[in-house]
């Protein structure tokens, strides 16, 4: 049976329809935005296509959160919004999953066509006449644009731009203009199955690489395998699995890489941060004589946060459409493809690695007395052991993206967060996304992960995230009341934006405070009709907690407020990422005082220490 | 005395001290915004400016809100977000105040210098090394923008952006790497004022201009002025007046306009919206024999939501910086020097028209009954008769955007909306920045509203807004909170987005409902130490309340919830934009069935009515 007739759909529908039942094919059935002038017509559409729903977001830019966080367990996020000031509001949401791998559709309702032809002008524009400015604006983080305006075409552009995010897991943008909302369109097109997966033949430059790729494997006595996070985003869970099960290489995650691999894996020796890993992670990856970077993420070495300072000889970075190795750049090469080759050629026999017994990360249960106040190195090291299988956890950029790296997952949980782009207050609607993805999991009973099938049938959704970051997007809390959905919200109340306080050494700077909030309180604000609110202040409330059998069942939103000190956050990674970060604040300095004539005062308004002139920084780059 | 002898600054100062002094000097002294990773040391030097504050908005979007309405009453507002996620978040907000005319310094803190040659990456940035995509983006929606570099020129760099900000009431954008903040520049450099006028010298064109409308305004018998926005933004409300009490012309003001003129003036007539005003009021503006648009804000004469269709013959529209007279345009000829010089050379002796007594605008007061709920007619026109002068009146997108146009204005009551880019969301932005400028001129003894002095000493605060319109950005009424600020907040509540229920004739829409909250409980979420609560359900309620002498005082925050019908929204302007908006809407209907060579289904899912091929939708465009 087609489609079609399974679904009993007429022999014409309206372009909009054709999209919905295209991202119902995919099974993505939730669907992020908000109405707005000229795309009420385009929602409308939705509520015709049985098993979708539309989420009614607080705001655009958690709306964009929320569909970047539902991509992520589902392979593709959509987003509605409406011209100028919808997408506009949305954008730092689309550039963060431009930035971090995430496949995501943008779709606009635009002003009717005819008003752009004649430049009327129209509320949500800039005054000026000019219609396509936020279409430009959206070109610059998406990998594809359309404006739906072809009647014979239109829906083979929709069938592209749906298979290029997917494809590619980045943004792509389509405008609709409300008056191209009925397009009518062939409904048998929907017979036509989308293509989803690369091109999986090879080409010769691709084979080049397997050949190359083989020999440093089966060479190398010291090879290190570092897991990134385009793996997950690009559906490669299950052949990184047998390539690590048949060569037994020691693999190290990174933080966007974390809960691509059972880290109760033999093989699985820990968290690879970069320059501030811990001194025997940077030693086995530093002495490494073959690395290869799995599903890498960076188009460079370097970052500030994570400084990326491969040092080892025979570095293989495998991004999601190319190779790099050592310094030769292999351009149209395909993760999936490549990866599958790889196993096909890859003879167990030649591998001369043996593999060493190495003890098993150990999370440390520490006793403290029942009125100790918190602290979160042992916070982080306690909540690592009432992890489950199948648990999402999403962490927010500040202390839990680094209190995280501390815990170990149990197998097949999931870690989300915005490693890379950062955006502060992203993790609340990220954890709005992830509701909705595993409710639709367990409602199909499929736990499909973006091409990777779980065994867990269950999937508590966790979230961590400081008070600051919170303050930025908290009314999406209202939509996940609004929903009942029943994740877990730890706050983790140090006082207003602590990461910074570190990280800018001036801790007593007033602008890092915060308006403190009686956070539980919002439970009753936002009409929460079945919710378990606690306030956690010391190491007993946290036991009593963790220990208590009812409050593992994610059946109730659970909203926690962790104290914590202001001054506190995880202490061994911010202790070297200080440092890191000083050498890399006096390296980058740049030496302006070259063109600076006259000595500046010495009232201390001017720093004190400069580069004299000619002076060259010190640089590790 | 000079700038510097008289605030002991030394000899040298950074970059960054520089550009606070400048806003100092202009009063400027509240500024908007986050910290984020690369703007820390740029906001560090701010604390070293006595009388400067820096607001810490709770995101990005809402600071760059607050820093447009505290533009609105002081000419210049200032931004400060970090590199990539902080400014992509504000963006929408910053659109706005491109399209509406509003000064804004946007101010963004950039990775360091030798970071963005070597495209090292960077937290923050899209992964693909391109450190200028950002710029890009905010260079769509800024009329000036600049990088700090140049050691030598950058003092020079930073008074032309504030020039022009100033001048041309429109977002400026300065992107200082972090490495650049202590730049050492002179301070003398302090002393030399900044050129703030236009030049006051009109050019051949303004002194053409000048005569042709002499000409015009001499011969008129049926003369009307409407008074638009661009006369408050640019500082023209002083000539404005003294023209209409010299010529004694009727003069009407649009939504934008609103709060240019004290509406007890004789001269005063009312609102004009368009295509939507009342028949009286497109009575007097179609068969005026010479209309003069003051300080017109739009680029063209149609816009959706009113629906500027002016038929009077000799239509006059002065632009901030150019006049359209009927089909012909004279650039650069600026709004105030011209109106100085049509001052200048008015004979006063020379007018034709002789005013006619008007009735005065009534606003009704009908008695109901103490326990009728309330309706919306009925709340605008009793809160009509309650506001007072010097009051700051903001309005939302929505129901109070229509409302507010049937109450009058006290004298020097001044209007904030967003009538023509009209975000959802922004009013609660711009009422802290409303509140922040009212406090500095308070404590300064200064009413110097951007240019007209007001001889009111109190400026209440007042801000209406829907329950789904301040869903959107509700936590910025918690930095009103911790700045212990006094406005009235009044939650329309009417269960949902009413004015697009409205619009899009679907009431039933799912969509347009949300999840109610109980408002008045964010004031103890928010930890509010002196606030005024109150629920209007009744006629009653809302008589006692406001007949209360102790209410009118805005000595505490008070926060009103006013309960309305869902479907309720003031009738006679929606009557009228409903139509409106069905013959807008027929007319611009694309008759894409032109291209479809079959007959759709007529299995409902296509529009049954579309134009056959070859058939002109009617329009009147």
């Amino acid at each position: 049976m087609s489609y079609t007739n399974t679904n009993d759909i007429p022999s014409y529908i309206t372009i909009a329809e054709y999209i919905f039942h295209r991202l119902k094919q995919l099974k993505i059935e939730t669907i992020f935005g908000l109405p707005g002038e000229f795309n009420m017509p385009l929602i409308d559409k939705l509520y015709k296509i049985p098993q979708l729903r539309w989420a009614g977001d607080a705001n655009e830019l958690n709306a964009a959160y929320a569909a970047d966080g539902y991509s992520r367990l589902k392979g593709l996020g959509v987003l509605v919004t409406t011209f100028g000031v919808g997408e506009l509001s949305a954008i730092n949401g689309v550039a963060g999953s431009f930035a971090e791998h995430v496949g995501l559709l943008h779709i606009v309702g635009m002003p009717p066509t005819s008003a752009q032809t004649k430049q009327l002008l129209l509320h949500h524009t800039l005054g000026n006449g000019d219609y396509n400015v936020f279409w430009r604006i959206a070109s610059e983080v998406a990998c594809h644009t359309v404006i739906i305006n072809d009647t014979d075409l239109c829906f083979m552009e929709v069938d592209k731009c749906i298979e290029i995010a997917w494809k590619r897991q980045k943004p792509v943008y389509i405008g609709i203009p409300v008056n191209q909302v009925d397009i009518p369109v062939r409904s048998l097109h929907l017979n036509v199955p989308l293509t989803l997966s690369p091109d999986m033949n090879l080409n010769d430059i691709g084979n080049d690489v397997v050949q190359l790729l083989l020999q440093k494997i089966y060479k190398s006595t010291h090879p290190v395998i570092i897991v990134d996070g385009c793996i997950i985003r690009h559906g490669c869970i299950d052949e990184m699995e047998e390539f690590i099960q048949r060569t037994k290489f020691p693999v190290f995650v990174t933080p966007m890489g974390k809960g691509a691999i059972d880290e109760n894996n033999p093989n699985f020796k820990g968290v690879f941060t970069g320059s501030i890993s811990s001194p025997s992670v940077r030693e086995v990856v530093d002495f490494a004589d073959f690395l290869m970077v799995m599903g890498c993420m960076l188009a460079a070495f370097n970052t500030s946060t994570f400084h990326f300072g491969y040092k080892s000889k025979n570095r293989a970075l495998l991004y999601s459409d190319s190779i790099k190795f050592n310094n030769a750049t292999y351009p149209d090469v395909y993760l999936k493809p490549l990866l599958q080759s790889l196993l096909q050629n890859l003879d167990e026999s030649q591998i001369n690695y043996v593999p060493k017994e190495t003890p098993k990360m150990i999370i440390p249960k520490r006793e403290l007395p029942d009125d100790e106040l918190l602290r979160q190195e042992w916070v982080w090291n306690e909540i690592s052991h009432w992890f489950q299988e199948g648990d999402i956890i999403i962490t927010e950029t500040g202390t839990s993206a680094f209190g995280i790296n501390q815990t170990r997952f149990p197998n097949e949980a999931q870690g989300i967060s915005q490693a890379l782009w950062g955006s502060v207050g992203y993790s609340l609607g990220a954890c709005l996304g992830s509701l909705f993805a595993v409710q639709e999991f367990q409602r199909d009973h499929n736990h499909d992960f973006h091409h990777h099938t779980q065994k867990s049938e269950k999937h508590r959704v966790i979230l961590f995230v400081g008070d600051g970051a919170f303050q930025l997007t908290m009314q999406e809390l209202s939509t996940i009341v609004r929903w009942k959905l029943t994740p877990y919200i730890f706050i983790l109340n140090n006082h207003g934006y602590s990461v910074d306080r570190i990280l800018h050494h001036r801790s007593d700077a007033s602008y890092y405070d915060i308006q403190q909030w009686d956070y539980l309180n919002l439970m009753n604000t936002f009409n929460a009709t079945d919710a378990d609110t606690r306030k956690i202040i010391t190491v007993g409330d946290m036991k009593d907690m963790l220990r208590d059998p009812e409050f593992a069942v994610d059946n109730r939103i659970r909203m926690i407020e962790v104290m914590l000190p202001s001054m506190d956050v995880p202490k061994a990674l911010v202790d070297t990422w200080k440092k890191e970060k000083e050498k890399y604040k006096r390296a980058l300095e740049s030496p302006y005082s070259d063109y600076v004539t006259e000595t500046p005062n010495s009232d201390g308004s001017l720093r004190n220490k400069r580069p004299r002139i000619g002076e060259t920084p010190e640089s590790d780059f």
